[in-house]
């Protein structure tokens, strides 16, 4: 539910509102747009106070019922977000590639790959450190030493770091290393490691569940930005179908839906979508074609050796041939890369 | 199983294999691959002849298993197939864009549509007049009616015409007045029907099942070319998956999937996946950048009164818009439109 | 929208309220629910008629909006629906059990399965003379010669036949043989085909698409019914979902849900939707435990040999054993077997 | 891949089979199967070691490739395991029904529901007290009160209590109050959860993701029982599909399809799978019907009110009245219940 005050309405009045809604025990959210303020009520037991609050002085209108996820709805908050990571800025007119290995296997597969995706035009390093494995006994990650390299090599090559965070009690701790923390989409609906990324300052790349609703995602990031961190940038990488001649089936339309529904950056994983290499570049251009904002990769410089992934992971030379056609299709669509 | 031949095989040679294998009751399929000539053996039992072929004069080798669609399959064809319609090549240098109506309701209607579409860059006029619908008290089409108004409006325009036909006994009255048959998603394995079209001459428009696998959808084109006809286009135009935010999800990867396996042209139909007019756009340039040879596009002149669809029409206004997005995306892929 | 008609109503003033409907050009559906009569109208534009209906003499009350296929839907005919097939009635007190070969394969095959199925209690005798496969260069059936054997060896064993058809130009030739006709899960909206079978007289086994919705099914009844068929038998037999461990996923819920929405009967095929015959037994239990009126099941003399769907076929003493847990699990719901 | 020893291998030899597995850095699982001693090596890189393993003394076999889950494979146990939860006994002859609310609300609610369900034959009580809710805005439990309430209510109807637990960190504060510990649906691949609840002695109910195949469930309760814990029971409680007549499709063939593929116990959720009220005895007939060894159920005195899962709770009657035909199905199965 939201009510808009007149543009006319005091601030003594508009404090009434507020007071008396807070103490009904209701939770509230502010937003202006344009020269109407907006007061969201984000409770399910809000819709019961409407027609006392409609005749409180100052109210110009009391209207339906509020977008379950009143902080991230572009209802409320018309105007994109763009979402800083180190001097990178997702969600603006650039479209941001993240390039890197699916783990970090040692010091001298990142550097390679750094380098090369680096100089390719990559903006952002990605590399798992902390792996969430389907079998207890697939490769699960260098832990700390893999969040060391990943600084290393970021630092060296002049782009952030992107890496996942499996549990709460590894905040800390990926956080002092990495710019930006992912949830995987195993972990979109583990709601406590939601609360807790949202209590902190790192900016947040949310990977949508391989079979969770746009809706279930767009909660899932109200449950980080209503936290307090505002910081959240989505990703579609596919969904499980009844298609197998692909590892997942790539969403594509979820880009514009998300788009049109929230003001919060949304980027494309074609690496996990097609689960085999030679398809990546043309997911890719068709997520830039259909309006993301950046793309998370993967690459490798030997991927018949890599300790996860191998298949789907680019080259570097095939990495350096996609970068030209995704500025072309970029281009096209008024974007630079 | 594929028996290649000998470069220095004679053609006596080649007649006595050829022999030998349908006198014990096989199927072939005849191909020249750079100067290798391949016999492939499209039955099951054919794997039995193996060891005698294997030792027959002019024989170079008998090479695993086929793909269970030979003639489709881009292994025993690897350049791209073209499929013309009256004077446009579908699958060549230019990606063609066929737009129309749902439904063809009026002479009016199909006129104002027709004549818009094609002043802005429409080469080929869709439109339906028999309507598989799943209710039996859905509007059901005009018939031969809507049959004669759409070759008019597709003389007048220069564009040749795609209509559905959904019953062997109709293909004859259909042919006579379309260019190009479709085979709808409903009928995809209506092998009845495949295997009529298959022996007549028009080129088809045969479009995924809503639930088929990309292995279906090769096998069901597997019955036009193999009953004779060989002008298959395929059409992608979403599935049915666990997401309801669209009408159905637009896989995106089937398209270099299908280009990769199988020489037919490959198009597709953003309006079907999305259900819902704004989305249109997003998809149709996603297409275009997955390498599609074509989209098909559901427009309507006032898509508030369609009999059908309209809520996933686009206006002449919002074609017009797209058309100039399609041709910057087409461009940086290196293709016409 | 249903206009239900005062007790008191006379014949004459039905007649008007009819007759008006009619004039307007609606369709119409009479029913009797007690000692209320109802008139369904069936159309779209019917509610724009509610408000001068509402007025008419003998007119008690105009009801919400019809269910969309009301001549299927229990709202209309609470009790449920017996549909006869020669001497056996499905739908009644008695579980039915239809069970033979996939494909009719030789007169031998055939009776031997017969007169151990009909021995163990099967009522109805199933199995294919035309086969929609999904490779062109698969068994396609017997054709008429598979017919024949399917008449002998159900009139020899007392058992009706039930086969499918899949076209409409052969519904004559499978009528003049079979008892019932059934339309498979790939033709479930081949709508010319359903509204051919709905203006004969052979009752109709109807399956659900693989991918269709309850809803979808529904309608598709719907069509039949509606062209003058009433004796409709539906089907549940796996749908397509991710899961790759069965060839496809049983919606036992389907049969409850179905059972509540329409009063025709409802019947489970264990066999496709297993896809392993190690699994038949137990989907069977499951669906007469769920409320099944009938399952229908492959069963095969020699499954490693079967020239289609060997692996999911029942041997005939698997067969046997399956049928005493039946009989037991019938008994637990009250039902006879 | 599993090691098999010759039933003359001695102990010493088996010793050094060990002693050099686990110098390569290998993990190992020892299973004896009949007179047969099984080493199964669990690592990726064991492969490498057949070979050498392969010539020493006391060595009979080395066999293919080990089931990726060998803690819970049937293949190396094949007898059925038991789960003892305080005094009942999950996996036996008896049919274990766990009844209660989805969440507790109130001691009164409570007290009421749990004397109704154990007087009509519960076994155990459930109720949420920690709920990982799909919105941040949703009644997200009592927490800490909530289990006492549960410990209360269970020690006074003598049903050992089993609960939800979402993170690691709360995992000391449930146990100390509940008697068997619940991995929900969302938290089947939060894999530092399973190792933990694996890392301690409450029995573990673990239920099946929403888009989880039988495959990742597997290994899911493989995390646990590797890390420690044997006692872990698996749960269906319907997928995600396309249909959208009920809230999940019920996997009833994942029942079956268990069962044959590990030794643990399985049970079946009716509630969440059907997600209305009037299906819920239906699928927890089917269930029994199909093998399973229990059934989770939500049950409120005043489902109206519930604040959560109110729709498909049943009623204080509609539960007795399901017992009793659950108590006949048990019975035509061989079960008691």
């Amino acid at each position: 539910m939201i009510v808009v005050l007149d543009p006319a309405c005091s601030l003594r009045e508009k404090a009434a509102v507020v007071r008396f809604v807070e103490q009904q025990g209701g939770r509230l959210l502010v937003t202006v747009v344009g020269d109407e303020t907006h007061i969201g009520l984000i409770d399910a037991e809000a819709k019961a106070l409407a027609p006392e609050i409609e005749t409180m002085p100052g109210v110009a209108e009391v209207k339906g019922v509020a977008p379950p996820y009143p902080h991230v709805s572009r209802e409320h908050q018309p105007g994109s977000s763009e979402v800083r990571v180190g001097d990178v800025v997702i969600g603006g007119q650039e479209v941001i590639v993240m390039a890197g290995p699916c783990s970090v296997e040692s010091a001298g597969q990142l550097e390679t790959i750094g380098r090369s995706v680096a100089k390719e035009g990559a903006r952002m390093l990605r590399g798992g450190a902390f792996k969430p494995r389907t079998s207890p006994y697939s490769f699960q990650g260098l832990g700390e030493e893999g969040l060391a390299l990943l600084l290393q090599v970021g630092t060296e090559t002049g782009m952030p770091v992107v890496t996942e965070v499996v549990a709460p009690e590894d905040i800390e701790l990926v956080a002092s290393y990495a710019d930006m923390l992912q949830i995987g989409a195993r972990n979109m609906q583990n709601f406590r490691l939601l609360s807790e990324v949202g209590s902190q300052e790192r900016p947040v790349l949310l990977k949508r569940g391989i079979s969770s609703t746009v809706e279930e995602l767009l909660l899932a990031a109200e449950y980080i930005v209503s936290a307090g961190n505002p910081r959240v940038v989505l990703c579609e990488r596919g969904i499980r179908t009844f298609e197998t001649a692909t590892r997942n089936t790539l969403d594509i339309s979820a880009v514009p839906v998300l788009k049109a529904k929230t003001h919060l950056p949304v980027i494309v994983d074609p690496s996990h979508a097609a689960g085999e290499r030679s398809l990546v570049p043309h997911l890719a251009r068709a997520g830039i074609a259909a309006g993301a904002d950046g793309i998370l990769v993967e690459v490798h410089n030997d991927p018949a050796v890599a300790l996860s992934d191998g298949k789907q992971s680019l080259t570097l030379d095939g990495f350096a041939n996609m970068m030209k056609e995704l500025q072309a299709v970029a281009g096209a669509v008024g974007r630079g890369l």
